[in-house]
């Protein structure tokens, strides 16, 4: 069990994250280079981003991202509206210009990492949980490690490394004065809530997840000692109901995990949970507006392809979503390790 | 065949390099949180590479390339002379600590990328040709891409991407006014030579390599125009004669192919072919004397390391060499995507 941790830590661990998804980095230039037809059709002409996609039979969430990768790569820019080579692309990465390196970087093109890559971006699909893969999300139907006590137990708890960190920063970020129920929809460890909940001692938290994991949610409100103030609710966020006049529902780190027609649903589902005055908090990370950076979250993005159904999104997509869902989005507070705080309050 | 350049690139090409090692950086890092006992060793107790190097099972090529990698990202410190924990890892990566992020990089702990790179630290062994590893290097008896007409042709064409975009920058850094005589071992293409020979148009050059790869070097010399002020000379650099009285002996991009005692050996060997007052040049990268970064060059260590018997080295390394050789050192001048120029003259 990790530790409890009340306050941040002393040394901002985002660098050790930042190292550890250079590997996207690679993949995804080498895929772009070697596997896709991209520079050389974009030197031929401007095009969009779902004609680039089509060419390349890439569907959109492959398509996004890998182009967000290669924008903050600074390798492709836009202009007029179209997808443009940047002047580094340009003399670097069109095939047979004189400074070309297209071939040196193609060196990598049959690496075991490389060739996953390209697989995964022309299927759409997430690694499975026999390929290797974690299959750390759960929709009826799909074999999921989070369904089986051991895998459950290892994933949620490795993920649990990075909430640690994370959760005090959120609990500052999180505005719970006069909250009285929180509702944690795939909470997982639970970790996230609990900080809040050490933070505000006569709030009440319900999380909601797979039975498998929220057995390592039970052990750790014991652990952070909350346990009295916290509900365990087996269900399926997509279909299960869920307490109602909530104060606040927490989607933290989870809407990533989704492709956007289930990012709205989740969205839509979790406002209206609340109460008049109460929100929905969207933790996660956040790609800029104009889908071009930061690299690291471009990155983090590939991560999240290759293990769930989602994406990184940017501030402007879940504020689109907020507002479909009739709330009012809050300013944006960031927390660490890339991650902020998005809420939308309901009137 | 590459196209003609004189002149550097307008835009420099570094950041696409930087990008395309990144997964090296995730590969250690994993490696050394997941598979080897590092940092709960230090937090024990500093300890010297050799010591820490033993206790893991790991010579000390590996050792250094990632002992290196772990400086420069900020992990490993040094201390007395010992190897100590930085207050990051001492706070994010020992086993068990509040806030240890350990298990969430061990995710990767079994991607094909990391075990790979564990087998080839564990062994002190690059990539075999058979095994999808490149082996750019030859030495007699060893089997090697560079033996074969069609792989010779690949390998020495996709090292070209990079020599044809520095090669303009190392004919400046070049001094060779007055100079007759130039011998390029390894010199693979020819391209570094043929820039010099471009700017120096009463220099002849010797280019040694393996007869498979010279059957680039002479199709590159008629492209760059050059062909008539070239001799090709089919050789093992290691054994085989080569022509004496040079003014410059060029060692470019080759010493980072191997192992210490080899890197004396050519270098001896280099300088013993210098008339009085003639320079080896020694064109290569270079960590920092206190071997702890920059990064971008630990990281291609860690490729020289998995593709040849070499890694990088640092300026007090190469310079030691060529004092050893009875050469006086000049002042290391740069070229191009992390290169430089460090000539050692005789008197």
């Amino acid at each position: 069990m990790p530790r409890l941790a009340t306050t941040p830590p002393q040394h901002d661990p985002t660098p050790i994250f930042e190292l550890f998804r250079g590997s996207y980095g690679s993949e995804l230039l080498t895929a772009a280079i070697a596997h896709f037809d991209i520079f050389a059709r974009l030197e031929r002409s401007p095009e969009s981003l779902e004609s680039l996609a089509a060419a390349n039979g890439l569907q959109m969430r492959p398509a996004n991202v890998l182009v967000t990768a290669l924008r903050a790569m600074g390798l492709i820019g836009v202009a007029d509206g179209k997808l443009t080579l940047t002047a580094m692309a340009q003399e670097h990465l069109v095939p047979g210009g004189m400074y070309d390196v297209g071939d040196y970087v193609g060196l990598a093109a049959q690496s075991p990492g490389v060739l996953t890559m390209v697989r995964l971006l022309k299927s759409n699909q997430p690694l499975s949980f026999d390929d290797g893969g974690a299959a750390f999300i759960y929709r009826d139907g799909m074999a999921s490690a989070m369904e089986a006590t051991d895998s459950a137990r290892h994933f949620t708890l490795a993920l649990a490394g990075r909430a640690k960190n994370v959760a005090p920063a959120l609990a500052e970020a999180v505005d719970a004065v006069d909250a009285e129920l929180l509702v944690d929809i795939g909470g997982g460890t639970g970790i996230y809530s609990y900080a809040i909940l050490q933070k505000h001692p006569s709030l009440h938290a319900v999380v909601v997840d797979r039975p498998e994991v929220l057995k390592v949610a039970e052990e750790m409100a014991a652990e952070y000692g909350v346990a009295d103030r916290v509900t365990l609710q087996p269900g399926d966020m997509f279909d299960d109901s869920m307490p109602t006049d909530a104060d606040i529902v927490l989607l933290s780190n989870i809407l990533h995990d989704w492709d956007v027609p289930e990012c709205k649903k989740l969205v839509q589902r979790a406002a209206s949970l609340l109460r008049p005055g109460g929100q929905v908090a969207i933790h996660d990370v956040f790609l800029n507006d104009e889908q071009d950076g930061p690299l690291p979250i471009a990155l983090y993005s590939a991560a999240l392809f290759t293990l769930t159904e989602g994406r990184a999104y940017s501030e402007a997509e879940y504020a689109a979503w907020l507002v479909e869902a009739g709330l009012t989005v809050q300013p944006r507070v960031d927390t660490l390790i890339h991650c902020g705080v998005l809420a939308g309050k309901k009137a």
